[in-house]
């Protein structure tokens, strides 16, 4: 059985979100699991020194909504840029940990409907009654997450996957590692699949 | 006849050298031209306040290095990434501007023989002998070119060109403008070719 697929990616990031719509089913064709690991990029950028596209005051920020727009269409994805934007995502990111480890099934479907709020709903995910809504309708109990994702375990565990992503390269969402090999970017997908399809190239 | 295609390199960005190697031929498939613009990142960066990727002193930059290596062989491509790098291209990119102009004919083989003694052959292209060598191998004259691109109307033209670029909105390289669309990236091939067949998506 070959090892998963690791999948670093921030809630609030828009690449991540085409990425999270193709990943699982590509690695799926070449009997991959894809373990999804979301970060805050915020730490991460404070990390390594660069800064959000969005927020750097330049024509490459204008030129970032235009791509992420005509990317998704490229994909075949709906998009559509959120009005508030960029946003926090910890609690979303918590609760995705959370459900990892105690409601595996509801993991992904939130993981996904997440996503989707932000970037085809316009919905603001950052407030934690909106992560718990989304969670509600996959079947996971409001009260549980709720006291969940404002525990210090769940800050510390958070905390630790993004200092250990830090560790090992990532500078930024959505990073990809197979077998040790990284990819970086939604625009790395037909290059993750020929390295899966070649086993490295 | 539609409009040429306008692409914005300069001959020290590998991914510039990568799309160098397609363009052209996408575009014939077309029935279009390609108006090669070398431009100064140096500048770019300046006027925009970014920074080369590998200039970062972050995780990015050992990334990238891999990456170009790897995007090279995915699209077909021989690369070698230089021993000096980054390094100045203002003799490369003036000399192209002046052929364009006066020897038309010897100006693409000089370009392709400019980024592929930098990105292959390892050579660095930055001193005007070895810009001037180069040319000779294409049927220019030595020193009508020595001349030319020391001139002051060539700083002048290549810098007009450089300020041009900023303002229509050029952020980095390789930088493509069909029918007033922008592509950033030698990743973006997939949809520059989407976009020429579909005259936009």
């Amino acid at each position: 059985m070959p090892e998963p697929i690791d999948f670093y990616f921030d809630f609030s990031s828009p690449y991540s979100y085409l990425l999270s719509e193709k990943i699982d089913a590509l690695a799926a064709r070449f009997g991959r699991t894809v373990r999804w690991r979301p970060i805050l990029l915020g730490a991460v950028f404070k990390a390594t020194g660069s800064a959000p596209l969005t927020l750097q005051h330049s024509p490459k920020a204008a030129y970032s909504v235009l791509d992420f727009d005509r990317s998704a269409r490229f994909m075949g994805l709906p998009y559509r840029h959120p009005d508030v934007f960029p946003i926090a995502s910890q609690y979303a990111a918590r609760a995705c940990y959370w459900l990892e480890e105690h409601q595996p099934t509801a993991a992904r479907p939130f993981a996904q409907a997440v996503f989707r709020a932000l970037f085809v709903d316009n919905t603001d995910i950052s407030p934690l009654d909106t992560v718990l809504e989304i969670a509600a309708r996959c079947g996971v109990d409001r009260d549980t997450l709720a006291a969940a994702v404002q525990s210090p375990e769940m800050k510390a565990r958070l905390k630790d996957e993004v200092d250990a992503a830090i560790t090992l390269g990532v500078f930024g969402a959505p990073y990809i590692l197979i077998d040790g090999q990284p990819f970086f970017g939604a625009d790395r997908l037909p290059q993750i699949e020929h390295w899966l399809q070649t086993g490295g190239f």
